[in-house]
C-alpha cells in the first residue's frame, strides 16, 4: 500500500490543554489557517453555514500506540469489547479525529467554533461545511453503550 | 508546520470507476480492510451501528491541482464563488473525502456500504461509527446553492 503525506492547513488554539474525555460542548476554540497553505479567500462564504466538520490529527498520540484490534471503550468493562473501527477512540491508525462543530465566527484567517474536542495546538487537516444532505440517510441505529459513553461528552 | 504520513487501512471496490459528480445514493461498495494494518477484530461490533463515516483519499487528484482559494462550486456561475473550505470539492489540500454511508454488511475483513461517493480503488484512511451524538448540535443552516448542487447527488 502507498503512503501519503498530509500537512496541516492550520492549528487549534483552545483553553483545553489536557487530553480529557468529557465536557467539550461549551469549549470555544479558534482554528488559525496557515497562510502558507491556503489563500485568504479559502474561507469565503463559510459564514453562510451554521456548522463545519473539522478533520484533525491526534498528534499527541504515539502512532505506535494505535489500537489495531478491539478493546472496551474507555477500558470500561461494563461496555462490550468492540473493534477500533466501531469506536471513535483517539488511539487509531492515522490518528484522524472528526467532529462537527458549531461555527461561531469567520475571520480573515481564522474561524471560531464551539464543541471542538481537540486540545490546544492540534493540527487541522481539513474543514468542510456541514451540509444536511451529507448527514446520514435513513434511520440511525447505534448500540446502548454509546449514549452512556457520550452522557457528559458535550 | 510538520508533515504527517498516513497509510490506507484498506481500499474500495465500487462499480463506479469514473470521477463523476452525481447519482451516488444507490451505489453499493465494498471496503476491504488491509490485514497488514488492522487485525480481524478491528470490525468487532460495528454491525450494531446503522451508519459509518468513511474518511478516504482522493488519490486520483494531483496534489498540485488543489484549490487553495475560491471558485464557483462545480464551476457553475449561477452559484456564488466560495472558498475551498466552504465547499466539499475534491480538489483540496490533503485530498481528504468524508462521507456518511449506510452500513449494509460487516464481513470478516470487509464492510459493504451504500452511498459511498468514492471510485473503485480509492484508499480508505479511517472508518468511524456514526453516532447521533456526533451529529450537528443546534439548528443547521446552509446556503441555497447547496440543495441545488446536491439535487441529484444521491
Amino acid at each position: 500500500m502507498n503512503e501519503y503525506v498530509v500537512r496541516p492547513i492550520g492549528f487549534v488554539t483552545s483553553p483545553r490543554v489536557l487530553i480529557e474525555d468529557d465536557n467539550w460542548g461549551e469549549v470555544t476554540s479558534t482554528i488559525h489557517i496557515d497562510a502558507s497553505v491556503l489563500e485568504p479567500d479559502a474561507l469565503l462564504g463559510l459564514e453562510t453555514f451554521s456548522h463545519v466538520e473539522v478533520i484533525y490529527l491526534f498528534d499527541q498520540i504515539d502512532p505506535e500506540d494505535a489500537l489495531t484490534g478491539s478493546r472496551h471503550p474507555r477500558g470500561n468493562k461494563n461496555w462490550p469489547k468492540v473493534g477500533v473501527l466501531a469506536q471513535r477512540a483517539k488511539f487509531r491508525v492515522n490518528r484522524i479525529g472528526l467532529t462537527t462543530c458549531k461555527l461561531l465566527k469567520v475571520g480573515a484567517d481564522f474561524i471560531e467554533v464551539s464543541g471542538l474536542d481537540a486540545i490546544d495546538g492540534t493540527p487541522i487537516l481539513d474543514i468542510k461545511p456541514y451540509m444536511k444532505e451529507f448527514g446520514p440517510r435513513g434511520e440511525v441505529k447505534e448500540p446502548y453503550w454509546v449514549s452512556e459513553l457520550m452522557h457528559e461528552y458535550w
